[in-house]
């Protein structure tokens, strides 16, 4: 079931709010877009991180960049456990304990952690809500079915992108960063080597999070033949800004620009 | 002592060939600028790889394109042993050679081999030797002195290149690629801790010629706050074009559109 809760329109770029039911989970949605678009258009969607919600600053400014910019679309959803699916104060304490996992502090868990079974659950969840926000998505007539579809997360937008992507065939292209592979999470594994499209991975050298071994094994892991792996200096939260222009480029060259091709 | 000795333009780029005179050796060397260039603009050095030339097509195609698109000149010289510094069959035998290597299937050396010595020789000689082409490169009323300059190199490009780089202070950023650091390798290691100038590192992941560890000990070791390594699949030869348009953007991030800054 999808409910559409609101539209609001500014600097040329329409944003839709919606609402969907999955397995009797409320899951708020966003959708952004051109103003007054019409017609199939390049859809990304993209995977907040921890603490995060669908309408976090960077997340939304790179939205309506793409509206503007390039004429896609974007999709985001709160993920389990985040934006209006958690109480504030519950969203506080996951961004304190978040904050210090970035920075070292917290100890490091030797095998499953409570961190990490909710991760894992969350994990299972957000699946068939992406799938079923994907679905709502296509069938609007201003995105439409059978177009390209990019997926963009970082941290945990990649630990919950990777299962999605790994199931769902329409996804043609992915943009990762900020997640490792540790040596027991057998199905995370399976899913990166499931994985087939192309793929851009920017990884943080000196990141507290996702320590650099995890981060060469995950790259190794995924089956793609196209993937490229970016490495910069500095902690989980420092990527540089010219990977966000990276970003655009690859996909750019995989969903090509519907501004550019619309244009005679 | 610089002797120009001939002067070729082609599709709005012009091409100057000169030698220089450097410790009692003949240096040829070739500059790309845009035809009928007028005062300083940025300066690309391109080190060639092994069993190269100065001209090799890949070389020449992107000194043309960097003329042509961004208005910047292009210095490349031959390396001592290559282009006109060695006989044909000299070269073949290099470019055989180099070809069971980049296949795997010479014999990994422990220590240092004949080429090894010969290529730490080589490096002794370029640096002297870069320096003079630069040198000359930036008497030219059409380059001048005090702007940006920026290295290119893959292989022994690399190799060649890290020492050079290091010595001298008026390059202003490089990319490299296809090359590692060893562990007995004292004199590199230290050179690449001496840079700190903005790079960018492009590695294969099965590379027989320079295996991952040598590749990730390398990036850890540049100085640079600023460095990037991209790493893709596949073997030494085996480039994404993608990353050819990726080194555009880093030069143009540092070195600057000197066509669009002279527009109004």
């Amino acid at each position: 079931m999808v409910i559409f809760t609101g539209e609001h329109t500014q600097d040329g770029v329409a944003e839709f709010d919606f609402e969907l039911t999955v397995d009797d989970q409320r899951v708020p949605a966003v959708i952004w877009a051109p103003a007054g678009a019409k017609g199939p258009r390049p859809l990304v969607l993209m995977g907040h991180g921890g603490s995060q919600h669908k309408k976090v600053d960077s997340l939304a400014a790179r939205a309506r960049r793409y509206a503007g910019a390039f004429g896609w679309a974007t999709l985001s959803i709160d993920a389990p456990g985040h934006g209006e699916r958690v109480r504030p104060d519950e969203a506080e304490a996951m961004a304190r304990d978040l904050a210090a996992r970035v920075r070292g502090v917290a100890q490091p868990v030797a095998g499953p952690s409570p961190i990490f079974k909710t991760m894992a659950e969350r994990a299972r969840r957000i699946v068939p809500e992406w799938r079923a926000a994907l679905d709502a998505a296509q069938s609007l007539d201003f995105i439409g079915s059978g177009g390209p579809v990019g997926y963009w997360g970082l941290s945990m937008g990649l630990v919950l992108g990777v299962p999605f992507v790994a199931a769902d065939p329409r996804i043609t292209c992915a943009v990762f960063g900020l997640g490792g592979l540790r040596l027991k999470d057998q199905a995370f594994a399976e899913a990166a080597r499931a994985i087939t499209i192309p793929l851009e991975f920017a990884f943080q050298w000196d990141d507290a999070v996702a320590p650099r071994e995890t981060g060469l094994a995950l790259f190794d892991a995924f089956g793609s033949t196209e993937k490229t792996l970016h490495i910069n200096p500095g902690p989980h939260g420092g990527i540089p800004q010219f990977e966000n222009a990276a970003w655009d480029r690859f996909f750019l060259r995989h969903l090509g620009d519907r501004r550019q091709r619309s244009k005679p």
